[in-house]
């Protein structure tokens, strides 16, 4: 195991030596032109496992076994020659624990599905490695990915590899924390009100939500009623991002023939971005002023260089929402799945997530239609003020990350900061089908990451990814690495 | 007032010199010809009004100053030569009770809103009206448009002019009705569960339901929460039908601009519809012979031309699905808008819509998320269902219209039947977001009239009106009309 001297992981640079340091694109490229055997490739990423790993905790199961199967299997395919069909040729892939990988104990990091197999890949899964992806383990999140710190009672805690006395954020911050620390260049999460891109954020990597129903959930655990889920993916470059997306994104029925379902653009014809930057959203509470000044210089650079025009509005409409009108969907949705075996099995369930099954245990249905209605008045709010801009930009959370001793940020800027304040940025995105992306864009005066998120209709992915890419040309890329 | 001989309002042709019996189109092409002047043009179907509509009791609030004074606004809005804007100059329209017209008292059928005058004009009305079309007045639908019957306590009941003695069904029966009769060329209704598709079928005319969100419910009352609800459009022909829903389509930021959402292609290719034909669509449940001989021999001539191919199947899928697993939702939805004033005013509310706000404001928060559930599961193998054909074609109803002594025809096809079992057909399509089209295709023993049902999901709407035009051009308009 390789100590790190100041508790941080950090420093590292890319080494052509080290596949752990390359792109997916990097890597799916030499294997494709016969300059990296898989195996070769794989016994790398399984050693840095074994040794990066027990540090931040953000893989709960692999196996070196089933690893060198892939490897071996993949270049029998690339015998075959068929290699326009693998763009992810030898990459390696990380699987958040809630989704669905044959013959795998998947258990959303709960007891109640200890020893529970899944039966088939889900179809993302199958789809990644159709590609040629090489699916390396399963990643932590808290129970039923429904909290936004990444511990459980099954695997324990996630550390974040820029401080590992520090919460990655959650729900998929086992991805998160493993793609920042060099694991895999791929891993894929879930997010249903920020679980992918807080986690980002917080370890200074991509992370990709598309709207929901971009990629389907086909395959694996039921979805959870009533939430607007989404998967999306963790990379550490956008174009890496854009392939992986590409593989994973369209309709279930595309699976035997080819991707049919690329992004769409937005149709607004030429001319610069116009970009809405809004810092607070119209919501109270406190923005450190380190993310502030990140998020700031990451737009003015834009704006120096003429590739955007930027509308700064404080928009009246979020005031009349909070997260709190709407969590009643969530909570209702978990009593569907998980009330029953909560009730039988009491003290079994982590006890926040157990109120949160109480709470949807009790509601009403004239709660659940309450919170509907809450959504499409927002949803209807936030499409009108896109008339006004392509894109909305705010920081991705208003905080950095926050030590493990935390449940939440209990001061966010010196003020006192409620359990979900430092999700507010992050809720609403989901609640009206958007898509969303936090880039990485500085650090604060602690060394930890700042994101920042950009936030478009779901018809407008391909404007999304196209400003991802010139806040990327601005921020080299900081790969953490051990102190070895 | 006219008296028919024999209860029936039958045998009316084309007659040039009634404009009552002319189509939306053949109107607002004299019109804007100078051929017919609007003054003169409305006096006729003021007429119709006085004489015709006591028979039927379809439109419940009209009044001849108010048609005469659009009459002259329109004329001064001709003299003004901008004829390309007004696509439906001169057509007299009638709108449902349940939608704004600016100055109206717009009831819902609700003694619970009797004298609330709406503030303005819904903004489909308003487009109706920017086309050139005249608002003739309001017509009879029952209590916040929750019944299969069109009556209420307010304007009484609604006949069908096919037989007074027999109910249009509902719940935009006074739509039907006053299109059958001949009271305007158009009428707007709204559809959560077959609200436009049956009466259409019942009363021998094209009932045209868009899938749910192409036309908006902009600037009305509060849509109905939960509930999957369509805006959609009577005629008495598809021409009609297709100009109409042309001026009423799209989002609502295009009112000041050009109307910029057609109906979209499937995007099939070239080749004859395929149409998947379920007769009973795996529900069990009484078809009247009449019903399944008339939709199979509108079918067989379709056939026998060559303009189609049909795969015949019995889908099992819709064997998991009933209605009562999702009725749920609209009475939590009718709880949520109405339930405080029913519990504050005990008995004031039609007691069969009492009934269901009782059962909403008793819902749990998990009635409403398994219905939704049940939708989302419903949705998918609809979806599924359709790679096997372009359109499915159902009868619109199993029976045809029966006596306004009966809330629901208690027998079909000499089986006992359930207070639904005659919307069976219907209500399943606005659960899924499709579209659907009521075309009449005959009549029973009893000369009552027979609606095929064509239903395509959102994205095929254009394959839709074709097939119902083709299905058009096989029967000839058989409009009722007074024995005079």
């Amino acid at each position: 195991m390789v100590e790190s001297a100041d508790n941080r992981l950090v420093g590292r640079v890319f080494d052509e030596s080290d596949y752990t340091t390359w792109s997916a694109i990097a890597i799916a490229t030499a294997v494709k032109a016969g300059r990296v055997r898989p195996r070769e490739l794989v016994a790398h990423f399984i050693q840095r496992l074994e040794q990066v790993n027990p540090l931040v905790n953000a893989v709960i199961a692999w196996s070196a076994d089933a690893i060198y199967e892939q490897a071996e299997a993949l270049e029998a395919r690339l015998a075959g020659k068929n290699l326009a069909a693998m763009p992810l040729a030898g990459v390696p892939v990380l699987v958040k624990d809630n989704i669905w990988v044959e013959g795998w104990e998947v258990t959303q990091g709960s007891q109640l599905l200890l020893g529970v197999v899944a039966p088939k890949d889900a179809l993302v899964v199958a789809r990644l490695r159709a590609s040629g992806a090489i699916i390396l383990g399963l990643t932590n999140c808290p129970e039923f990915a429904c909290r936004s710190i990444t511990t459980n009672s099954v695997y324990g805690t996630t550390r974040n590899p820029w401080a590992l006395t520090h919460t990655p954020g959650g729900s998929s911050g086992g991805s998160a924390s493993a793609v920042a620390a060099g694991l895999a260049p791929l891993a894929l999460g879930t997010d249903a009100g920020g679980s992918i891109r807080r986690p980002a954020a917080h370890t200074g990597i991509i992370g990709m939500m598309p709207a929901a129903g971009t990629v389907p959930f086909s395959d694996s655990f039921p979805e959870l009623p009533l939430v607007m889920n989404s998967m999306g993916i963790f990379a550490r470059t956008l174009a890496d991002t854009r392939l992986a997306l590409e593989t994973m994104r369209g309709l279930p029925v595309d699976l035997d023939g080819p991707i049919t379902n690329p992004a769409e653009g937005s149709g607004r014809g030429a001319g610069p971005l116009r970009i809405g930057y809004c810092q607070n959203l119209g919501m109270i509470g406190g923005l450190e002023p380190d993310v502030e000044n990140a998020v700031r210089t990451a737009l003015n650079r834009l704006l120096a260089q003429g590739s955007v025009v930027m509308t700064e509005t404080a928009p009246d409409w979020m005031s009349n929402y909070s997260e709190s009108g709407i969590a009643v969907l969530e909570q209702t949705g978990l009593a569907l799945l998980f009330g029953e075996d909560h009730l039988d099995n009491p003290g079994l369930i982590d006890a926040d997530v157990a109120k949160q099954i109480d709470s949807g245990l009790n509601a009403s249905g004239l709660d659940v239609a309450r919170a509907l209605v809450l959504r499409e008045s927002l949803t209807s709010q936030f499409n009108s003020a896109f008339q006004n801009f392509d894109l909305l930009v705010t920081p991705t959370t208003p905080c950095t990350a926050w030590p493990l001793s935390e449940d939440w940020p209990r001061q966010i800027a010196g003020r006192s900061a409620s359990p979900r304040d430092h999700a507010r940025f992050t809720w609403f995105v989901n609640q009206v089908g958007a898509a969303a992306c936090s880039m990485p864009c500085g650090f604060d005066a602690e060394g930890l990451p700042i994101g920042l998120q950009v936030i478009a209709p779901a018809h407008a992915e391909a404007d999304l990814l196209a400003l991802a890419e010139m806040l990327e040309a601005d921020y080299a890329l900081h790969l953490p690495a051990t102190g070895a």
